[in-house]
Parts: C-alpha cells; structure tokens; sequence
C-alpha cells in the first residue's frame, strides 16, 4: 500500500483556465450572476473536470450566512401541487442556487399556523434570502419581508406591491392581447372568456389585454370570472359562459388548466374544438400538450424565471444592484385548439 | 439599476450604535436582565430603527435542535413535479409537523452537486430528521442517513433496505392482485400490464401482484416494462403492448398517469375504453377523475401516509419507539375504465 497522493484542492483559478474564461467571469456563475449560456455550460463542464469544490463551511457562521434560500408558493396548495410552472419556476431556481452553493428549502404554506411559522424561519436567519410566488399584497409574509429586509424577489407581484422588491415576470396584458388577437384573426366573431384570479396581477392583467384585443368589441357579458386558475373551476366557467351565450365560437382560458376544463365541458355540450369552437389558454404547461386537441396558448419561459429569480435573490444577498423589474418573453404557441 | 437593498442582517453591534449604549447593555436587555428606564427605552427605540431581529438559528443550533423536518423525494424531478402523490404525501407531512411546531423544508434534488449539498445540509444540524420518499439502495442519500442515524422513516423502501429505517407504505402485492382480479371478473380474457420503475419495491410489487392473480394463465409476453411512472412511458409502453397483441382485452397499467397516457395510445389504435379494453391503473391520484373514461383504480391513502411518516419522525426525534413498518389500507376503486 502506498500512502494517498496529497492531492491540491482545486480552485477558482483551477476552473477558469480548464474553461478558457476569466477568474470574474468564474466568480459571476458561483455567485449566480449573469454569463453567456456557452461559458456557462464550459464553467459548469470544468467544475466537474477539476473536482471544484467551493470552501464555505469556515466562514458561514462567521458572516452569519446560512447558505440557504427559502422559496415560497403562496398559493392555494392544491392548486400549488398541481401548477406544472410552480415546479419549474422552482427546478430553475434550484439550478441557480446550486451552482451558488446555496441549499433551496421549499416552504409550504397551508394554514396560518403554517405562516406564522414560516415567518419566524424567515426571519431567523435560518435563510439568507426568499423567493415568493404569487404573493398578494395583504399576505402577512410580504408585508414581513418587507419590514425585516430580506432579501427577496417575487416571481409576480402584487398590483401595489412597494417597488423596492424586485420581481421578475412575463408581460400578461401583452400577451393576453396577442393571443385573442390570433383567435379573432382565425373568424371567431363570439369570443368570451374564462377569467381567473383577478385579485392577483396575473389574471386582472390577462383580462385586460383579452378587452385590449377585442377595443369596441369587447362585451362583458361574454366574461364569467372564477377564483383560481384550476381545472374544477375551468368546467364550473366554461358552463356559465356556454349557458349565457350558446352560440359562442372562440374562447380564452385564463391558464391552461382552465382551458382543460373548459374543453371537457364544451365536449359535454358537443361543441367540437376547434371545428365549433376555437379555445386558448395559457402558460404551455404540460396540460397544453395532454389535451386532445392540444391547446394553442401563451409559453410561459417558467424555468427561466425561476433562474432569473435566484439570480436576483443572490446579487442582493451579495450586495449588488438589481434590475427593479425583470419581463421575459412569452410567445403564442399555436397548436390544434384554435 | 437600482442601488443595491440593504441586504445585511443588523447584529446587536448595530443596535448599541444606534442606541449609544455597549453590546453588553444591549445583551442584557435581550436577555431580560436589569436596565435604567433610559437606556432600554433607547434601546427598544434603536432595535426598531435598525431592525434588528434576534438570531433563532444561531441558538437553535446551541441547543441543537433545529426544529425543521427535511422532506425530500428521490424521484426524477419532472416525475416529482408532476406526480399528485407526491403533494398530498407532503401536505399530510406538514399538517403533523406543523402542529408539533417543526418547519418542514422540502430539499430537490437535481443533480449530483444537489445530492452532495443536501447530503451537507442533513448531516450538518439545519433538520433535526427526514422524511424520504421512493429512496433506491443505492441512493447516497439512502445511504448517508443510515451512517448518521438521521432520524428518519421512509415511504416506500428499497428492497434491501437496513430494516432499523422504519418505512409507511401501502401492500402494493395485494392491491395489485386485487385489481387485476377485478378486471378478469368483468370477463377480460387477455390482460396485459404496463409495468413500471421495477427497480423500486412499488413497481416490483406490483409486477408480483398481477402475476399472482393471473395464475397459470399469467404470459410474460404480455407484460412491458418501462423505467418510470409517468404519462409519456404509459404512451410507448402500450403501443408496445398493442404491436405486441393487437388483441388485448385488458389492461392493468402501473400507475394512474402510466394509464393516462396508454388510454390515450388506445384512443389513437381506434381501441374503446371500456367496451373493447379494459383499464385499471394505480395511485387513485388526480388524473383518474380527469380521463375520459375515468379510471378504475387502486387507492393510495397519500395524505395519511405523509401523516403517518411525520409522526414516525417526531416519535424518533423524541426517544419515543415506532412502529418498524406501517403499512395502510389502500382498496380498489372502480369506476369507468374497467
């Protein structure tokens, strides 16, 4: 037996010349700011090359780091266990903070046991920063975060929610309008909506872009509205509209789910979509591609935001500006429904 | 840009500043002990101004107790995403938690760089126990707990598993038996079966169930196999199954979202359900009541045994004894599809 070769740690320095980038630009993917995708992927490959590993441990305490981040759904659980984009909001998220050596712990919020308890972890130092889904503007851990200034980002944001706390998001007034402009550019000349969720920005935004759209048009009795973007209530929405206005031909659906159920209904009333009746919905979650027919929608880059959304978080625990506002693009996808 | 926010915690430093008092002041206030009127007043005033929230973590971690319960599923993340077991396992877990007053963080894993940080995170103080779901031997998560005697339990359990890690879980035999059964009582004559992730106790089992309710007349050219419990597998692995026997007149597909997407493969092949193939599926998770028809199927008590999970974790956390395995009703449930 021979004694183990004393292997040298590896270091930064070690990572930027197997990736063929600077030490900065090293240091900018470890601290989960902004790189090309190309050197990212090249830093990520020689990380795993050199068998980088970031030495943390010493000085955590010392800087009173916990090295974790909180991520919050402040979201009906059921509807949070069921949204596809909460799940990839959170996977992109995670792939940031990873990289970053930071430890992401998701939070359930289900009762207000549940959030007063999660207040105090947040404010214990158990995190060193949050990323908040869907918050409201009453919500007692938005107000929380604010008082105590953790660093936070929301993915959304309440409509008057104070702007020092930055969010990232997609345009929904615009992209609302670009997909019910599609569907009346397809001859729809009946077109409601299934509205949902008008006490979050999401959804009162998407009901304006869809009257946007529509400008002299626009008839309100062709809109039914239903609390939360489900499934359940895409059905419940679809009935009240079809029995208000038999003879509609177009439909938009808040979210996909929505759009979902709105389909099973309107296959109960023998509506065909989209030879009847031309349906869209939106996020491109994987109820976009599960529906028969599959739904023409808006794509909502929810990987992406998360990234982007742990990026924030970070640059502001590091003590680095931040963009105030981060919009993304969400295109119109257009598939069998309409 | 905006200047960066105030990311750094105030410390009792900060609060002495403000209050142009010493640390030791400060402390002694913190601590309940005697100040002039003055100078706690000034002090109370100063903690306001800095916003200064006292460090939890820090003497949590004193007294070694975090009062946090990690959850975390070993599942391929999109099937975690997407898998409504998986949500009601973990709102079951929070409910029993919550009331004991212990903060459950949810901990993803997506790669090797998270499994070797999670594996940090468990083993360095910040959870006092774990709940693990769908864990394989040869996890080294599985593993890790098991050298720190972590408390811990399991839901589901590899089939080598250290029996002192006590598991919650349902007979996955007997269920699966059970519902084949059922569907050779409606007349079914070639039954096949979409099995799944046979690498896990759930999947084996399951295989084992139906092979024993088909006796003498089980043929393994009936069987397919695919890796995991997910829609896109049931798609293939029924057309898999149909090219292999056109004529089937029955099938039991693993899980609910394996027969989602086989009914759809059935759909397509211009095979009715249930008037030309019976479909039973497994779980009894939201998308049964969702195809069309709805699924016949097994159900899986989720809530109950994240419910049962918690309180196995709490009991070790505590000193108390448990149960080394629970395992909870789980009965058929039919309904259209068979």
């Amino acid at each position: 037996m021979t004694g183990p070769r004393k292997a040298r740690r590896a270091t930064v320095h070690d990572v930027a010349a197997a990736a063929g980038v600077s030490r900065g630009t090293v240091n900018r993917v470890l601290n989960g700011g902004y790189v090309s995708s190309d050197a990212r992927a090249a830093i990520e490959a020689a990380i795993a090359q050199v068998g980088y590993v970031p030495n943390r441990a010493a000085s955590q305490l010392a800087r009173q780091r916990s090295q974790a981040v909180g991520f919050l759904a402040l979201e009906p659980h059921s509807l949070l266990l069921e949204d596809p984009n909460i799940g990839s909001i959170m996977l992109g998220a995670n792939a940031v903070l990873s990289l970053a050596d930071h430890q992401m712990v998701s939070l359930v919020i289900d009762s207000d046991r549940d959030m007063q308890r999660v207040g105090r972890y947040l404010s214990g130092g158990f995190v060193d920063g949050a990323i908040i889904v869907s918050a409201r503007s009453h919500d007692p851990i938005t107000r929380l975060i604010a008082e105590i200034r953790l660093p936070a980002t929301f993915v959304g944001h309440p409509p008057d929610l104070d702007r020092s706390i930055p969010f990232v998001g997609i345009d929904n007034i615009g992209s609302a309008r670009a997909v019910t402009q599609r569907l009346i550019e397809t001859g729809r000349r009946r077109i409601g909506m299934v509205a949902a969720a008008l006490d979050r920005d999401s959804g009162a935004d998407r009901l304006t872009g869809f009257k946007q759209a529509l400008g002299d048009r626009f008839d309100p009795a062709l809109v039914v509205d239903v609390p939360l973007y489900d499934y359940a209530y895409g059905v419940k929405g679809m009935r009240a509209l079809l029995d208000r206005e038999p003879t509609l031909d177009g439909v938009f659906a808040a979210s996909d789910a929505v759009a979902a159920g709105a389909l099973e209904t309107l296959r109960e009333a023998g509506r065909r979509v989209p030879e009847d009746v031309g349906l869209v919905g939106f996020d491109d979650s994987s109820w976009a591609m599960r529906t028969q027919p599959s739904l023409s929608t808006v794509h909502q880059p929810a990987r992406e935001i998360g990234r982007h959304a742990a990026e924030s978080v970070l640059r502001q625990i590091a003590g680095d500006p931040v963009e105030p506002s981060v919009l993304l693009d969400s295109p119109v996808v257009w598939r069998r429904s309409a």
